[in-house]
């Protein structure tokens, strides 16, 4: 490797840290810190810092809260009658995008991984019984992912929740829209042909 | 867009500024920090500053160097007679990984590039003229990159350079080693036919 001055290296070797970041963008990365103003670093250094010190996790649903509740908990327009259950606090944005559910969310904190050690008692699982038990709802919509450790854990809140007496639903499984069915890979086509609606 | 908690949305506009970063991979690295522990929060964060305070400017070459020298100026081993021209800092690095280059860098610190206002006397050229009356250098190798300003650049210092008596050369422009011809563009194709060589 050439050499770089020790602080710009250090600064490359912090970016790879980061998901999805290899040498090249890591050294793009630093190179524009260091073309760049002293204010700009300090309010990217800042951002970074304030992330971890003024952000929890909401005391009812586990999503990302600046102080006691997420935005979504705070909000009294959202209906209590129907929880969206991910796995990760950023799960939450491609069903907020859509702009057409107004339940409430639970953040489930992982997902049921044998391979990795995760059961059910890691699981914010205790949390949405309590909730689903003191409150109003009616429907649990289960929208882990659609892989085998998302599937395992919808199975297993699936038959936890059924004898409770409320409608539990899974999100859809099929072909994404707009694209072809030619790309479509068999699990994929087969869960779309399985799943299919009267017109 | 959906409510994010003050500090993660800034942290994911501060990252959206840096080069190559859009909203969902900013989205990414954001939850990575937030995911992550404070220590690494403080490295990365720590990286960026330090890299803001710590270095300059060689006051040989203009590369970033810690100190007064870069890497290359303070070397003793470098061959001090040929200097090769490059626009930005990071140019140097795909000159130093081929390890087929031993001599000095000069930075200009730019390209002439009249649209975007960048002139002859923007470029850091004057003490590039001084290192090559002051010092025993008997060749420039312009490594500006093969675009229009850098290509102006070239043929501005060469026509600068040549009446005193250096031999001035500009890095070979052809078809990638290991490409297909069919992929070549017709620029590029034609260079190469242009700076074909003997066998």
């Amino acid at each position: 490797m050439p050499d770089f001055a020790e602080p710009l290296a250090r600064l490359i070797m912090e970016f790879k840290r980061l998901p999805g970041v290899g040498q090249k963008s890591a050294q793009r990365l630093a190179f524009h810190v260091l073309r760049g103003n002293r204010e700009q670093a300090e309010c990217l250094a800042h951002a970074i810092l304030d992330v971890k010190d003024n952000l929890g996790l909401c005391s009812v649903c586990n999503n990302i809260a600046e102080g006691e509740l997420c935005p979504y908990c705070r909000d009294p327009h959202r209906e209590t009658t129907v929880i969206c259950v991910v796995e990760e606090p950023h799960n939450i944005l491609p069903i907020e995008v859509t702009r057409s559910f107004h339940g409430l969310y639970h953040v489930l904190q992982g997902a049921i991984s044998p391979l990795r050690g995760v059961g059910p008692e890691q699981l914010k699982i205790k949390g949405l019984l309590e909730r689903i038990s003191a409150g109003d709802v009616k429907e649990v919509i289960l929208a882990t992912n659609p892989n085998v450790e998302g599937e395992a854990t919808a199975v297993y809140l699936s038959r936890l929740l059924k004898p409770l007496g409320l409608s539990v639903t899974r999100i859809a499984m099929g072909i994404p829209v707009g694209s072809d069915l030619d790309y479509a890979d068999e699990v994929t086509m087969s869960k779309s042909l399985e799943n299919r609606r009267e017109m």
